[in-house]
C-alpha cells in the first residue's frame, strides 16, 4: 500500500510538528496524544538546564510559581474559566477523588452518576461508599444516545449531593448536555462534578456557561501534553463547600489553624516535575496559537462524523457512538469480533485504536478521530475494518 | 582563587556523572540534589521514544507498571522495607497527607509533633485540626540537642492516636532516635508517622528495625532524582489502618464495593510522568551501584562533621545542630546577619546554601554537606563564611 499524504498545508505542517503521527494512524487522542515538536523542545531545554545549573539557584521558587500561574491562565482562557478558578493536578482522577474527598459526607448520602463511566470516577466513588456509607445511583444510558436528562433526573432525590458525569462519555462517545443536567442538580441543591477526561481539547467548552461546580481535566489526551499533567476547574462559589484534602503550603498557625491559597490552587497536591509542566504550556500555546482552537474542534468534529458514516456503512459493524451528540470518538461493535481483536488487527495494519472493556459497561473498539487525521488515514481505517471483517475472526 | 580539585580518583569519576556540582559548592541537598547523567539520559531517550513512536502502542500499560514495580523494589531494598511496602508518590507532603487522611479521625484525637517540623507536615496536620477537631501537641525542641524522647513523652496522652516527627530535622540537622519513638508510641497505642525528606539518602535507613509505621520520603533531594517524585513507606500490618484516599484504579464493584491494590501501591495517587520516573529509578541505582550506600552514608557525615567543626572554630558563628545526633545538615546562627543575607553573599562567592526562615521555628543558614562535596569545597565554604563575617553586614 502506498502512503497517501495529506493535501491541506497548513494540516501537513502541523502533522510535521507531531512526529508520531507519521509512525501510525494516530486514532488514539482518547487514551494520549501525540506529543508535538514545542513541548519536547521545551522539556529538554529545561531537563538540561537542571542538569548544568542545578536546580537550586535564587529565584527557583518565584519561577515556578510564575510557571504554574501561567498554564493556570492558558487553561482557563481555553475554557471560559477564571484563572483563580484552575489547579494543576496529575490526572484525571485526581481531580476528580480531590474534589468529591473535599466534601464532608455523611452515611446515606447519595451520588448520583451513569452506567458509562469510567473507573477513574467509579473507583473513587466506590471509596466514597465504602470509607463513609454514600450510596450510588446509577442512570442507565445503554450507548448514550436516549434522553440522558431523564435518565439522570430519575435517580435524583433529596439526599443527593452531588451529580458525578463526564462531558464525554469514554465508552460511548456520546457528548452529555452538561448544562441541563448542571441546572438539574443546581434545582436539587447538588452539585455536579464532571470527568472531563475525553473533553478538554476534544470540545470546545465554556464553563461559565455550562454552570457546573467542578470540572476535572486530563492534559495528555486531547490537549497533548505529557502524561501526569491535568488540571481541575471549581467555580469560585464552591471554594466553602469543597475543602482541601492534601494540602501543600498555606499560610498556617501551628496550634492547628490553616488559610490555604486564594483560588483553586489550593486543591493542588504533590509537587509536579518542572520541565514537563514547562511542555505542557508549551503545548497548551502551540495548540491555542498555532493550529487555533476552533479550526480544531470543528475538524476533529468532521473527522468524526466522517468516520461514522462510513464505518455505519459497512457490513457486520454496529456503530454505538450516538450520531446526534457526538464528536471525534466513534465506537463500534463488530460481528463476529472481539474488540480487542479488531484493535490488534488493525495496528499490525499501521493504525492504531484502542478496545473499551470495563464491564458491566459496553466493550466496544473505539477509534478517536482528531484534527490531525487526514481523511486519507479515515478512509484507509474503514477500508481495514472492512477487510479485517472480510477475513473473519482467527483462533487467538 | 584557585580553583581545588578532589584529589580522590572515585570521588572525581563521581563528581563528573553530576555536572552541578561544577558548577557551585553544593551545598544544598536539602533542598534539591544534583541530577545525575546516567538520570538524564533515561530521562532523554524515554521522552525522545513517546515523542516519535507514540505513547500509545500496545504493551504500554503493562511497561508502565513494570517500571514502577522496579522502582517500589529498588526503593525498597535501600531502607529495609519489602517491596509491597512502598508507593511511588510525587513529594514527601503528599505521603504524609496521604497517610494521615487515610485515618478516621474523631473529634478530640491527638497528634503529638514537635516544633521544628516543615511545614509539608505542619501544614496537614492543621488541615486535620481545621477538618475532623484533632489536637495538636508540640514536644518543644529548641535545636533538637536535648532528650527528644522524653520531650515527645510528655505530650503523649491516652487520645494520642498518631505521632509525627522528622527523621532528620530540616532546620536543625538533628537525626530523630526514631526506634526509642516508635516504642514509645506503640506503648500507648499510637502509630509513628515520619517526615523523612532530609532522611532518605542522607542517612542509612532500616525501617523494619526502626519500627515505624509509615515513612515519606523525598526524590528531589538526597536521592537526586527528578522533582515530582517520592516514595511512602507503610509497614504491612498498617494497611487496615490506613485507607486510601484519592484512589487510582483498583477492583471495584459499581454498587459501591472496592478493593485497593494488595500493597501500599494502593496509596499511589494521580498519574506519573514515566520519563520522569525511569530518571528516578537511574538515579537510584546509580546511587546504589555506582556511588555505594555505605560510603555515601559515611562520606555525608564526614562532610558534615568536618564542616561541623570548622564552622564552629569562627568567632560569631554559633552551630546549632546537634554534634551528637547529625549526619550532613549544618545549621548556623551568624552574629549580626540575619541568615538570608549570609545565603546571599555565600551564594555570590559561588556556594550555594539555604536559609531556614520559617517561625515559629529557629530561622537559620543550613548547610548541606554531601557525599559528593570535597574536603577542599567544605575548607572554602567556611573560609568564605569567616570572610562574610569579618567584612560585616551589609545595608541591604
Amino acid at each position: 500500500m502506498v502512503a497517501e499524504i495529506a493535501t491541506d498545508p497548513k494540516l501537513d505542517a502541523l502533522r510535521a510538528q507531531i512526529p508520531a503521527v507519521g509512525r501510525t494512524g494516530y486514532f488514539n487522542a482518547g487514551t494520549n496524544g501525540p506529543l508535538p515538536l514545542p513541548a519536547h523542545d521545551a522539556l529538554l531545554a529545561a531537563a538540561t538546564t537542571e542538569l548544568e545549573t542545578g536546580r537550586i539557584v535564587p529565584g527557583v521558587y518565584e519561577g515556578s510559581a510564575r510557571r504554574n500561574r501561567r498554564v493556570r491562565e492558558v487553561i482557563a482562557g481555553m475554557v471560559g474559566a477564571d484563572p483563580l478558578e484552575i489547579a494543576l493536578t496529575h490526572s484525571t482522577s485526581e481531580g476528580l477523588s480531590t474534589v468529591l474527598f473535599g466534601l464532608d459526607w455523611r452515611r446515606g448520602d447519595e451520588i448520583v452518576t451513569t452506567s458509562l463511566e469510567h473507573p477513574g470516577l467509579i473507583g473513587p466513588l466506590c471509596l466514597l461508599a465504602h470509607r463513609f456509607g454514600v450510596i450510588l445511583r446509577y442512570a442507565h444510558l445503554e450507548h448514550g444516545g436516549g434522553d440522558i436528562v431523564a435518565a439522570i433526573a430519575d435517580q435524583i432525590s433529596a439526599r443527593t449531593r452531588v451529580v458525578a458525569v463526564s462531558h464525554v462519555l469514554w465508552s460511548s462517545g456520546a457528548v452529555l448536555p452538561l448544562a441541563e443536567i448542571a441546572a438539574l442538580a443546581r434545582r436539587q441543591g447538588a452539585m455536579t462534578v464532571v470527568d472531563a477526561a475525553q473533553a478538554a481539547g476534544q470540545i470546545a467548552v465554556d464553563l461559565h456557561a455550562l454552570g457546573v461546580d467542578a470540572y476535572a481535566m486530563a492534559g495528555q489526551k486531547w490537549l497533548c501534553g505529557p502524561e501526569g499533567t491535568g488540571a481541575l476547574y471549581v467555580r469560585s462559589d464552591r471554594l466553602a463547600d469543597i475543602k482541601p484534602t492534601l494540602l501543600r503550603y498555606a499560610q498556617i498557625d501551628p496550634s492547628g489553624y490553616v488559610i490555604p491559597a486564594p483560588g483553586a490552587n489550593r486543591y493542588e497536591i504533590g509537587e509536579f516535575y518542572g520541565p514537563a509542566i514547562l511542555a505542557q504550556e508549551a503545548a497548551l500555546l502551540w495548540l491555542r496559537d498555532e493550529v487555533g482552537l476552533d479550526w480544531l474542534y470543528a475538524r476533529t468534529a468532521a473527522m468524526g462524523r466522517r468516520c461514522w458514516d462510513a464505518l455505519d456503512r459497512l457490513n457486520g459493524v454496529s456503530v454505538t457512538t450516538p450520531k446526534h451528540c457526538m464528536a471525534g470518538l466513534v465506537c463500534i461493535q463488530t460481528a463476529g469480533f472481539a474488540p480487542q481483536e479488531m484493535a490488534a488487527r488493525l495496528f499490525e495494519r499501521g493504525t492504531t485504536i484502542r478496545y473499551v472493556a470495563y464491564p458491566p459497561g459496553p466493550t466496544v473498539a473505539r477509534v478517536a478521530c482528531a484534527w490531525w487525521n487526514t481523511e486519507d488515514e479515515v478512509d484507509r481505517l474503514v477500508d481495514q475494518v472492512a477487510e479485517i471483517i472480510a477475513e473473519g475472526s482467527q483462533p487467538a
